[in-house]
């Protein structure tokens, strides 16, 4: 069990305290695709990715999406166990993005945990203040900016999550992280193969000319 | 110094935590209209309302507006110490809406406390929590919502703060509310006069038919 090396403030807990977390850990391996928390309904737990990629995303009631967050190897999700803290009024649902190994970690014994414990109250404050971070960055992306800068953006940061330009995703996917629908996506992509920048081909979209893109992301 | 009865849980502090906040404490009076805190530059402090009431907007590049939260009597604003909390990596202007009567709490004496209690921390937990619920709104909003349900919304609301239905504001103080332009403001809210849901007149919008209004909010 390797759970201690991946959790940030482990030293700052008691013996007991650790003793009731390692007791209670629900290790889980899920393939991509797999919906792993769906609003509020349950409360999940929160989850620690030990290896993977998770999305974290809100639905309108017409089925739309908007990625809010992504979470990679040693993240910690707090939004899965949102029964946790009272205020949280909103859900999200949580998506497997690649094949995944992850810790759950139940909300009543985090919460009993954190309601003791400075160190671990304080943490999931950082928690939740990167999240908000993410959130406001977001919000800065859909009131200010551009489809075609976002979507750049999104080209590019994918590209450095992936470590490849050569990025197997659809347009339908592309729209779902950013909150819009697949024929604008499709239409900002052949704008952008039209100038040079990318080439697309059946469920891949290859970066050709990464500094044309920044620049339309940075303008 | 009536401080304790304005902080939910002064009863949770210890004698020598409630002794360092009350020799802190800064009272201000402020006027209607005055930055209280801005961006970045500066660690201003927590800030608790006594009365009145405070608006907290993020601003764009070109200098338009867009309010995130509005804080009323007893609410605590987090984001204008935002040195405290590491993670927090975005920028609020904090302005008074009315005259205000505050306290703030210099934000190294209330971290001091913070890092050493775990109620003070897990009350913080919920405060963020509080205004993050309130921003994941915000971006359902201006995600799904039309601007005429939004529009119908903030003067529903505004008229439910002020307990009127005639409502001192300016159709570019509603733009700088909802992150909009004034000329989409005033062709909305002359859409809604022509349907004799509001009237309007210099720096007055009156409500006339709430039940109109509140249909288009829930469309």
């Amino acid at each position: 069990m390797d759970f201690p090396h991946y959790f940030p403030i482990w030293n700052k807990l008691s013996g007991d305290a650790q003793n009731r977390l390692l007791g209670s850990l629900i290790p889980k391996k899920v393939k991509k695709g797999t919906i792993i928390h769906n609003g509020s309904t349950d409360c999940t737990g929160l989850l620690l990715v030990k290896s993977g990629q998770l999305r974290a995303y809100i639905l309108s009631e017409e089925g739309r999406e908007i990625t809010i967050y992504r979470l990679f190897d040693r993240d910690m999700c707090l939004f899965s166990a949102s029964c946790m803290i009272h205020s949280i009024q909103f859900e999200v649902t949580i998506e497997a993005q690649k094949d995944t190994d992850l810790w759950v970690i139940p909300a009543d014994i985090y919460q009993g945990i954190m309601v003791q414990s400075a160190p671990v109250a304080n943490y999931t404050n950082e928690l939740m203040a990167t999240r908000f971070s993410d959130v406001m960055w977001l919000v800065e992306q859909i009131m200010w900016k551009s489809l075609d800068k976002r979507v750049a953006a999104f080209l590019l940061e994918e590209a450095s999550i992936e470590g490849t330009d050569e990025l197997k995703i659809t347009h339908e996917i592309i729209a779902n992280h950013l909150g819009s629908h697949r024929e604008v996506i499709t239409r900002m992509l052949r704008y952008f193969q039209k100038e040079g920048m990318v080439r697309l081909s059946r469920g891949t979209v290859t970066l050709l000319e990464r500094t044309g893109l920044e620049q339309i992301r940075d303008a």
